[in-house]
């Protein structure tokens, strides 16, 4: 299991749905016959199916991960945010106490279930238009799948299987400086603020406290 | 195995190790009797030791990936790079043969081995010793394990564990559009970085044909 410290869990639903579809790249992980494989797969998280919803997406029908597996090991899904290196000397406390060690922010999202398999067309078919437009909605002429002539079409939706992960459990890891006191956090902030890319600016808000 | 069309592989260790560098939080994945488990965790790569070097870090005591885990499957160990959506409407080419659909880019590093365990002081003294000196190397004055108290130092050194990996494979998949010609290539790029945050932009350079 994952170390989950409780005032690292994050139990609010918003905030996990919100990092899956900020950051919908998830790291799918299986166990295989030659043992732990990751892939890189960019899902959507439907909520209308099943109490926690599921993870939907597809793979290359190349890639052995569909059919390569061992079914009774519950599959995992890891989505990552912001990370940020943070530094003792941004804590007021160590000036005082000098009681400080050098760690890692990060936010994670943990999803685990059993993975399905769909390698009908018309299921294909309606998953890759939800997929394309939700990843297309920040263009101004977002490409849809009728842009796409329909034989070419067909060839790849033949080309791909469908993965779909009822949620068995689902679990965000928020690791932002809350054991921390409310000044070592502003200077926390104040420092991932200075430093300015676009990494650190969004651990910044993370940790800032409220 | 982590799905590896030929022109996606990174075959530059330097390369490699410049993602490890810059992206030291690797994603630590483990089977254990409860099934499949992954923890965050800085590491360092040695390549002093081994032929192809060894991931070095550590974690809490109380995290169970120490002690909790199946021996005879080798653990993976993921860093991950930048990535980015991949819209058809970047690509010249579908303006001309509408032949295109959405993709994801990533660029990722893959590393295999056994996982050995450290609970003598002196060895994770000097391990965090290294990490430290390496995290903290962008400070204007960086921090020093000297800097803390011996006796907090002492206590947080038995709060951890050191975790050691002796690499046995080291993969890299660089999914930055090499399967494209260069006037998509060039038209991906541009797109990214009129999007202009850092991730889009660090891929960007990735794609642009050279």
């Amino acid at each position: 299991m994952l170390y989950l410290p409780p005032h690292f869990e994050q139990t609010n639903p918003e905030a996990v749905r919100e990092l899956i579809a900020a950051r919908p790249l998830g790291t799918l992980i299986t166990l295989g016959a030659d043992g732990l494989s990751a892939n890189h797969v960019p899902f959507l998280l439907d909520e209308r199916s099943g109490e926690q919803g599921r993870l939907i997406g597809h793979v290359a029908r190349n890639n052995a991960v569909w059919h390569h597996f061992d079914a009774s090991v519950e599959v995992l899904v890891v989505f990552q945010g912001p990370s940020a290196y943070i530094s003792p000397n941004w804590f007021p406390t160590k000036q005082e106490t000098h009681r400080v060690v050098p760690t890692y922010n990060y936010i994670v999202v943990h999803a685990y279930g059993p993975r399905l398999i769909h390698e009908d067309e018309t299921w294909l078919r309606g998953i890759v238009g939800r997929l394309t437009k939700v990843m297309e909605a920040s263009q101004p002429l977002p490409w849809k799948m009728a842009d796409a002539p329909a034989d070419y079409l067909h060839t790849m939706l033949t080309s791909i299987v469908g993965i779909e992960i009822p949620i068995t459990r689902l679990i965000g890891k928020w690791k932002a400086s809350q054991n921390r006191v409310d000044a070592d956090r502003a200077g926390a902030a104040a420092a991932l603020e200075a430093i300015g890319d676009d990494e650190s600016v969004a651990m910044a808000e993370l940790i800032r406290p409220g």
